[in-house]
């Protein structure tokens, strides 16, 4: 491997390989669940070599992250509706939404698959859940900058999140006003 | 099998069968991971037949969720403080203390296993959220039998163990403050 591979390009080919290695990655999920496939799998679907993904993404856990979030940035994107109230209601509805759909508990999923895998594991999770914690702390600081009284980003995580992800991982069903009493509650 | 096999026996042996089939599982969830062994397994390991476990227990569903409520009835057994307060301080403390240890997510972790595992999984997991909503509820119709105005299982659910659940799922740390925060809020 000489420098000239090193170098992460960005645009075209780059593109190209990432989005046909989250194509795998997601294949493989649905196909043998978390945990069940290697990264030398993953390649091989992928038709990319092995290097190449632990030279982007250092690691299974890390790459299952990057999966993970650019879904979540892609399903359920952070509302800016010009009202906290309607930036919660919107975000707690697409979360619902999202995590009551056919790949519903993706994000729990992972969470649990990597709280299992040691240091890396912990760190990838840490990691997701810092940038949508980040993602979700800008909609609260715009609410703020309006003059709005709005709880902080663990509030919600705490409120509104955590109860809709157990209730769904307990098997239990979660109505619209459900959803919107959980938001109600917390403003 | 004939008839008399199939009739469940009460104390002694039955007793001792329940108590090895009970070990052999968490051995095995312990060395293998949830999901990743069969009744045939649980049984060559306790040394008893296939179809005492079937008999007994129906699924391997159902003998996951019969080996974790066993183990949580131990472990967090309900307390009865004389105040709702204290009850729910030291229900939370003992919640905090169970999953933040080493086999810290059991409970998560089975109910995440079981929700891939179709209906039966499903009907398991159900039947072991409803008997520790139960034990919960009664827990809380003491305290409004004193005349206190105590919150239902459902909201100790959404706002006191579902925090607690998700922050050390998400690899987050959980203080004595936060989760006497937590119960706080709800009283």
């Amino acid at each position: 491997m000489n420098e000239r591979q090193r170098v992460r390009r960005p645009g075209g080919r780059s593109a190209r390989v990432g989005a046909e290695v989250h194509q795998a990655v997601i294949d493989l999920i649905n196909e043998r669940g978390y945990g069940n496939f290697t990264v030398g799998q993953v390649a091989a679907r992928a038709g990319v070599a092995d290097s190449s993904i632990y030279r982007r993404w250092g690691s299974l856990e890390t790459l299952l992250s990057d999966v993970v979030l650019t879904r979540l940035n892609a399903q359920s994107p952070m509302p800016d509706t010009g009202s906290l109230a309607g930036d919660l209601r919107t975000y707690a509805a697409n979360v619902a939404r999202e995590i009551t759909g056919p790949d519903g508990l993706l994000l729990v999923r992972l969470a649990v698959a990597l709280s299992s895998k040691g240091q890396q594991g912990l760190e990838a999770g840490e990691e997701l859940r810092a940038e949508r914690t980040r993602q979700l702390q800008s909609m609260l600081d715009r609410a703020r900058e309006r003059g709005e009284d709005a709880p902080d980003a663990l509030g919600v995580l705490d409120h509104i999140l955590a109860p809709m992800y157990i209730r769904v991982l307990f098997g239990m069903e979660i109505t619209p006003d459900y959803v919107d009493g959980l938001v109600d509650r917390m403003l």
